[in-house]
């Protein structure tokens, strides 16, 4: 329940943990059911509300495969006031055509009913298996069930019914200090395959009682969603069914206004907040041993650092050298090579940590200590850095290693 | 010893397969010996020339970390003229710096120098670990060793030397028959981990006693290689070191001229051979268990449908569920809608050998014989279309499935 676990996202200063989760800002209900939509009989069912209409901010997926539910929120939900949001897990539908799109609108129609919300202000989401329609007798049953039992409390149980194979969780609660007073911001995630730069197979639901302006929310999510989950890679792949959207409820009186110091401030805690869920995602990335962070410093511009970072952290044979404890950085060389291929020879440095092993593209004459450069290697956190020389540009992702249980969980995943 | 063991390359009907190797075609000498770089005492430095002057063609990796001997290659030899390579596995002589410049330089003058050859048509080639300078004592003892074997069934000592960790040989010879008689061709390859669109550490070297000008030479390797080394993924990788070399002696006294059914003819025998060794590698590719076909149709035009078919070949997902034998296509149609992110929504159909899966974006309707899914899983070799419904435009590319084994291969490479 704790958001700031990683060595790589630092709480802010106005920024204080609480027990408590996505339901935990005033405003809010939640609940999670097993509708039987998994065969284990696990939740797979949940349903999040605000009492009162809210502002809110969204982002889904580009893909051109795009499920039923995201084309159902893109195109037929409000802009700027979702006051709910119905998610299933067990099912992504995903590539379920007219029926799909049948089914995501029934949901939504069916949750906005029970919990008198504008159907236009309920939003839906599903993630699990791709190409199968869900069973919607027991999806219909399920939200009759939910609707019932949706309590302030209620967040934990919404948080587990959105899991697939996410080992572990990944949400939590804030205080934050305005210059008016403080608000609350709660949080949960899924996401732990199918994960890459853009925001794949990624859903994430956050709250606040602060009053934001729509407008101001979504330019602040598309900040914080930039440097945290648009900056993680777990296996390169990017999903059908990404989703991130904010609610804020405005019950706690406090206002942020557009341009105020108090926008600023609410900005750096929504983008810790998102950091603090993508780094889980990538430690809980399928089969993960460790989280890498590649900073790609010295490029021509930001877009070609970003360019090569992605490269690398997308590089089966980087991934699989961490896995082995490897310091091998040729890899990291050839595969930001292959990058900026067509360009002028690289002269870049690596470090890992703060040990140079490369330097102007080879390898570094300076002596290294191997006992040292084993501790760095057995850490679950590592931190590595390219310097290419070439300009002032950089970019910093996130990635997992690729081992033996991602092979096994993903071979053996469906059908 | 044979070139087309695939179901997805077919030999021309004017080809015949010959016992021999890259020292087959008339004029050509090789050998390959231990020269102590490889601790397991395996063959690891060769050398391929040709008795008399050679029309050549050459095809250098683009990467901007690429090693000294492809830095060498490109900068110092001859355009066209080449008349012997000499090759080492065991280490790269990658990220070497200016120290590896003048390795690889020493490398191409002694390896001249022993075989009467101008040192600018001499090529070098190395394979193996990145970042590692060569040491030179037993390259250079071993050079003079290896240009004392020489002989012309030294082809096959040649083609064991450059191997890293492949398990299956790339090798063979041919005949070709022409309007004006028949000609040879050898070749060898190797290759099977590092592998992705653009000649990913890929070494071939392909000897003819035809006598074609380099020019014409030179545009049927690219076409050659379009259809073959570039359009197979092993892990997505672009290596450092990758180097394709055509050596056309002319010694069979049959010409092969530009604009001629002849140039046709040759060109289709080149092709054959590139396509058979690229199987051969997307086969051996490192813990490989299956090679995909996989054709993409129906894009907006060929570069779409290229984009397309590297996205979904170098996809974790789609690769490790063939490992499981699943038929997933909703993880191919997912990746195919992430490399078309931001278009409209995909309506694609996509087969499995002849069995439709899904039809216009979502499952098929039409029944499918679970049985006969489950034998085209087990297949060591399935063919998968996907038709895009953009327009006309379609690619072809070849990739082999993530396996556990691929993890223990490249966790416990090196350091």
């Amino acid at each position: 329940m704790h958001l700031f676990t990683s060595k790589f996202v630092q709480k802010p200063d106005h920024v204080t943990e609480l027990p408590g989760s996505v339901s935990t800002p005033t405003g809010f209900q939640a609940a999670g059911i097993a509708a039987g939509l998994k065969k284990s009989g696990k939740l797979d069912l949940g349903l999040l509300i605000c009492k009162e209409p809210c502002a809110s901010a969204a982002l889904y997926t580009p893909n051109a495969a795009a499920a039923a539910p995201i084309t159902f929120c893109r195109d037929e939900t409000s802009n700027g006031s979702l006051q709910g949001v119905v998610v299933n897990s067990g099912s992504a539908n995903a590539c379920t055509g007219a029926q799909g799109l049948e089914d995501a609108r029934a949901m939504a129609a069916q949750a906005a009913a029970k919990s008198g919300i504008d159907i236009k202000n309920m939003a839906v989401a599903s993630t699990g298996v791709i190409g199968v329609t869900l069973p919607m007798d027991l999806v219909e049953s399920g939200i009759t069930s939910v609707a019932d039992t949706l309590t302030e409390t209620g967040g934990g149980d919404f948080a587990e019914a959105i899991r697939t194979t996410d080992k572990i969780d990944k949400e939590g609660a804030i205080e934050v200090a305005l210059s008016g007073g403080t608000v609350r911001v709660g949080a949960c995630a899924k996401g732990a395959g199918m994960i890459a730069p853009n925001m794949a197979t990624l859903l994430a639901f956050i709250t606040t009682d602060a009053a934001v302006p729509a407008s101001l929310l979504q330019n602040l999510l598309k900040q914080a969603v930039t440097a945290s989950f648009n900056s993680m890679s777990v296996d390169g792949d990017m999903s059908t069914n990404d989703c991130i959207l904010v609610f804020a409820s405005g019950q706690s009186g406090i206002a942020v206004d557009q341009d105020s110091g108090d926008a600023a401030l609410f900005g750096d805690a929504l983008a810790a907040v998102c950091k603090g869920l993508a780094l889980k995602m990538v430690a809980d990335g399928e089969g993960a041993t460790k989280v890498v962070e590649l900073n790609v410093t010295g490029a021509k511009d930001n877009g070609e650092a970003a360019l090569v970072s992605r490269a690398v952290s997308n590089s089966s044979l980087v991934r699989t050298a961490f896995f082995g404890r490897d310091a091998n950085w040729g890899r990291i060389m050839a595969s930001a090579g292959a990058a900026l291929a067509g360009e002028k020879q690289l002269l870049a440095d690596i470090y890992y940590e703060k040990v140079c092993l490369a330097k102007g593209g080879a390898v570094s004459p300076d002596p290294v200590d191997a006992g040292q450069l084993q501790n760095i290697m057995a850490k679950p956190e590592i931190s590595v850095t390219i310097d290419l020389h070439r300009g002032t540009g950089s970019h910093t992702m996130y990635f997992s290693d690729l081992t033996h249980d991602y092979v096994t969980l993903n071979a053996e995943y469906t059908t």
